[in-house]
């Protein structure tokens, strides 16, 4: 596989790791059809764990089939395809080697009594599924925070220690957050430096908004005059916020949106100098050919073409 | 052992199983009358455990020995036999080799203060009594159901990993669910789904209604017209959303009602394309001619013959 | 040893276990006055755990010496003795062979807090001081019955391994059973059930009354017409739901009575088919040669002389 | 080493324990000016932890340092010290060899917000460091006695294979116990009993009252006229309650009182029966002569000589 | 490395210590300006997973980048750097025995909902970043002060063991402490002595207050007529409860003043005989320049020049 210049200056931001992970993160920044330029998309598909299948599936039935999964990432040249335990083994000989996969190893779903994840795969499972990375969700804020960082940190030790990436989803929400603070600058910007000291090598935020929710973050973003007017200068923040831009954060789809106002945010996000997004609903809810082109586009984005 | 093409298809699904794990699930889709069929008929025996001995038992008190159980199940010709530790314990010996087993390795009972289930059983006694699977129930929407899926992901690991094969009964409720939630179509489906994305070989759900449970869920559903009015068309949407019909789903007996209903629940449940049946108090609450009789129909229900 | 065909049979149930556990089994059965005969007479000293030295030993001091239920449950021709570790420790070595012993491996006591009990020894505990089994106690019912019962299921898999027969002392009690409930012919029945489904050698349960505590079971009782009007055909229930007899069940002594009372439940429990007696403080608040004298008779009832 | 007869017969006590564990009792009993006696006077030093540093050595200031306690039990003459980890570090190789250590493996302290311990060593520590035993409090009746239990259960398991001693505070508080209830002669009889079931070589209770707290305790000392009128009588029945003496039996200081209090506090505890004392406060809160002075009459007391 | 009599003298007070962790404390304290005079500067850079990164690093930018810290501590000539998982990992090759690092191996943050601190790094980590030390928050007196402390007691061991040193930041808080309870002087004592028996090697506290907040201290404080009147009296007597003086404790910044204020405490702490200082904020919110030229002048306070 031929490393470009660009992604061999972002595997060195990886200083502590090993060669095996090293290797791993190469796979997925030199894959597809945005491989060798720093800019990833991901399809990330735990939306049928979250949501249930039909409210998942039911707009583009074929989408109930995990292959169709795998054979869209591939089809519309994405870096990397993310999804639960059961989903992963139903398709990962048959697309061995074709794409590299992320295996999301904790989940929630929309008949939980409490707000929180169960861990549902391991970095063994990972290993035998020929998986390049680990994914797994951080609630910052809720009563289970602290246990999901323990958790977290035993499995990215794990990951790290068998050449595995890790990926984190920084979703804060919590006793002291209301709505509007989940995406609120000030929390999205700490939710990814959080991952980053967390041992993250991908971080995944929501598109943040320009509203600042902690009264003393918010006494600090006026003294220091942070600029936060626009998307883009939000995203900047953010990679900032992500070790001075040396850690890949991935971005996701944010509210639901018409196409324009998705491309729109995208460029926003490529403007601000974001690695790129990972979207789930709006790809695979759509007939594959719309997705397909959906996909194009955005990869244009970020290639600066469109 | 003869492994038929259909059979062959099927184990084609669990790509990535290794040898021994499909070997189990040959051997139970191999057994019995409906062998090589891809359809199962299946005899769970936790009735004891769930509602104490004298409700399962005293209608037909030879099936106080456990003995009678391994007997009535190679004797209607089934595909396997499901129980907890003590039962097959009682019996492996005697019966090794003679009919796939299922080692149940949870348990709930009618005196429990908590709506839980105990971990009763393990992957080395399943091992130990020649076991073709283990089995597991989850519950989700309840308060345990983090827990539980936590738990059947650190049994399920270790079960692929000497060859076993792994059936859960997903059976939902909590405090997010009402009566009529348990058994709605959106309910099962989603519980379908999720035991598949937990890695399950075999899925166990209840006969859905054409109840909507979830607000959410039935937007979609009334959107998307998906055909829920005949219980082999809901049978069929729970098949798709277990990976496009891709992992094998039985059914449990249902609600208490008559021979003829019971025979045309399976007619649906067929027709609909479910793997087969698994069901308990249904068969050993009759004297055994009784039960094998309305077995043999059963399976020739499944075999399109009646 | 000499194994009559009497305890071969009994041994053959346990189909299995290892020869191990079924010598150790063999060690109990054909010990004492009662050996070979398949019935037996237990002494278990966990009384000063649960309610203290005094109420335990004052009546009859010489008791407070571990050494004394050694030599008392040898010289009135015993099957075995269970103690808690510490009992155990002090006499396993001048008693080493003379008699199989039975480390009750957890306690509970009439200072506690909760109504739990606290794990106090281990199977390598009963290795290295030379037991024949390891003894538990489960509240079915309870709020740590579940808890307990996963602490069983570990430590009855580790002792079956290394070849310890496993005891099971089946008491329920709870926020769903009253007083009366917890010695209720369908509790003690469903409890001893449990306990055999849990995958217990040997089954302690209390001597059942004719109350019948759980409305869904009550219903099974009358319409089945279970006959249950004198404590032989109670007990004779309780053998079927012990898989139809073939588990080894015991009767703890039951309420206060007087000797005469105490002989005929035991007669009670003999013509029901018990296995036999377990009996604590009866024993040991006595002097010796009273104590020497009441088990004499036991024994005879079990032997059918008296 | 010399071991003398009395020693050695205390040693036969411990029969169900390895040489390793055997030899470091015998360490301990055969140090200081009452080694081979059968008595012993332990120096605990933990004071530090429950009640603060200044509290514990602000009147004789040399005592905040960790040698001052070596030095003391030497130069007194003691049997053994006990203190915590970083005590213990602090001077276990300056004093490598010269006098038994005790590490004392859970503490408490006077901020805490809940009334338990936590474990701030381990029996691997226990060894680098040299010490002849583990010390482990539990709170008989309390919430946490339980948890206790199963982590003096899980500690001296280890100690004993490893050839360390075990020794048991055994202090009862709880929601079952007011004040008073704490010293009652059946409370701390009962606390005396469970340490010796749970398996403890050596056990420290407080000096009983002639209260009685649990009222079907109090009907049968009063039934059987168990004799609780002298502190004499009242060590007596806590020895008996200990496998009848033959376990190792020391009391803490009891109340605040003057020397002569003490001194025929001691002398009580002597006439019962008691194997010593463990005095900490009472001797590192005083200059080092006059700590000496009230030792060195302690240790004659012991010996019948004052 | 040469390692000065003074410090060959601090290492012998940790005599249970294994060679690699006396090295690994030689390695800190040789380090930088003070190597050498037993006096220590170090910086923690935890503050952005404790209050967010704008919050700590928007008043001088370049300090979101993680290697500008590892700079910023070289280039000042401090003895170590202390930081999370994450912000080690970025730099750890880079300054690979450039200047020694200690993993802050737990962490808390501003969303949190509840106040405890998170597990986020491993002592395994420590060793394949090339770390010297360990560092672990607990919060005595807080509802998770027992799960913190036996936390650190397994960190230390293992860290002990594979020849780490231990950093212990001892904060208290809880229901039974107000605002002024947590900086005051008895239980800032208490706090490092507590640190110390539990085996800290270095200990780090704030600067007490001349307020008492135990009313049980309190009288021994008058009583025993300790001198807490200025800032040097208090590290004094906080040193004596530090082992007599032999741990190193350090101090941190203390509340927000100005930088007259900052020396003047610095100036308390060296006359007190504090090891030296730990200071964050105060230096990374300052233009590098600036900083450099506090930390200098610190430096010079601790070496007497100032």
């Amino acid at each position: 596989m031929r490393i470009t210049q660009r992604v061999r200056k972002m595997l060195d931001w990886y200083e502590s790791d090993n060669p095996g992970t090293k290797a791993n993160l190469a796979r997925i920044l030199m894959e597809g059809k945005l491989g060798g330029s720093g800019k990833v998309v991901i399809l990330p598909v735990d939306q049928g764990f979250e949501h249930g299948p039909a409210r998942s599936y039911a707009p583009n039935p074929p989408a109930y089939d995990p292959h169709y999964h795998f054979q869209l990432a591939i089809d519309a040249g994405l870096n990397a395809f993310a999804a639960p335990l059961g989903m992963i083994e139903a398709g990962a000989a048959s697309y061995a080697g074709a794409i590299p996969t992320i295996l999301k190893v904790n989940s929630s779903n929309s008949l939980a009594a409490s707000k929180d994840q169960a861990v549902t795969g391991s970095v063994s499972d990972a290993l035998r599924l020929g998986c390049a990375a680990i994914g797994f969700t951080i609630y910052p804020g809720s009563e289970c925070a602290f246990d999901q960082m323990e958790e977290i940190r035993e499995l990215a030790e794990e990951a790290k220690s068998v050449g595995l990436a890790v990926v984190v989803w920084s979703y804060p929400r919590g006793p002291n957050l209301d709505r509007a603070g989940e995406t609120a600058i000030d929390i999205c910007a700490y939710a990814a430096h959080m991952a980053a000291l967390l041992g993250a090598h991908i971080i995944k935020v929501k598109p943040p908004t320009a509203h600042l929710s902690l009264e003393a973050a918010k006494r600090v973003y006026e003294a220091q005059k942070i600029d936060i007017s626009t998307l883009a200068k939000r995203v900047e923040h953010i990679m900032q916020c992500s070790f001075s831009g040396k850690r890949i954060v991935v971005f996701s789809g944010g509210e639901a949106k018409d196409l324009e106002g998705l491309y729109d945010e995208v460029r926003g996000l490529r403007d601000g100098g974001a690695n790129g997004s990972i979207i789930g609903r709006n790809t695979f809810q759509r007939p594959k050919e719309e997705a397909l082109a959906m996909l194009a586009k955005i990869i244009e984005i970020y290639q600066g073409k469109a």
